[in-house]
């Protein structure tokens, strides 16, 4: 697996629907084409770019070849962004530590009158 | 905020660790490129695809231009990640119900013994 691929296979709105409408079940070739105005090779193209990426599967039967989302793809995904965001709001929360301990320094100083030296 | 340039603006492994630095706390060019055998210049190209995708914001202190990360821009990827496996879990929640239902009623056909039938 690489999240190289991955984010560039998920960088396009058709290949999104794709992943999202799999998220819901396995689905073939037309069923998947047919919410969207592209030709159906259009369609295999995307198929291919998000098997390359690790994001789906074929099945071997050769008429329908039913497309299955492999989940531990998606779950790097939403690993990788889940704790990305955690630090983001760690770092907030940690500014908002900072400023509570700010203020009841002040307010101790000011009862104190330190304030006036 | 465009979610196509977003995903293709974490494509790559060094924004991806830039955008992760960047949501611990704002950091310079200088202090980003540290971690990476790359030249300055090469960051900056970096720093230039998160920006146009929104998932950055540079200060206006010419010397410095300090880089910080746009939350929005990584809620939305976590929001399209998390909805999307939610979808995906739901399915085998909907599944393991499915299968129960199937095991009751055999038990229950076995247990009247219609299975001789």
């Amino acid at each position: 697996m690489n999240l190289d691929h991955t984010f560039a296979a998920l960088a396009d709105p058709i290949r999104r629907a794709i992943v999202s409408r799999l998220a819901a079940g396995d689905a073939t070739v037309l069923e998947l084409a047919e919410p969207f105005d592209v030709s159906l090779p259009a369609i295999s193209k995307h198929l291919k770019v998000l098997e390359r990426a690790g994001l789906i599967t074929r099945g071997k039967d050769a008429q329908r070849r039913p497309c299955s989302l492999r989940g531990e793809s998606l779950s790097a995904v939403v690993e990788w962004a889940e704790h990305t965001q955690r630090a983001w709001e760690e770092r907030f929360d940690r500014l908002d530590v900072h400023l509570r301990e700010m203020q009841q320094t002040q307010a101790q100083e000011k009862k104190h009158g330190r304030k006036k030296q």
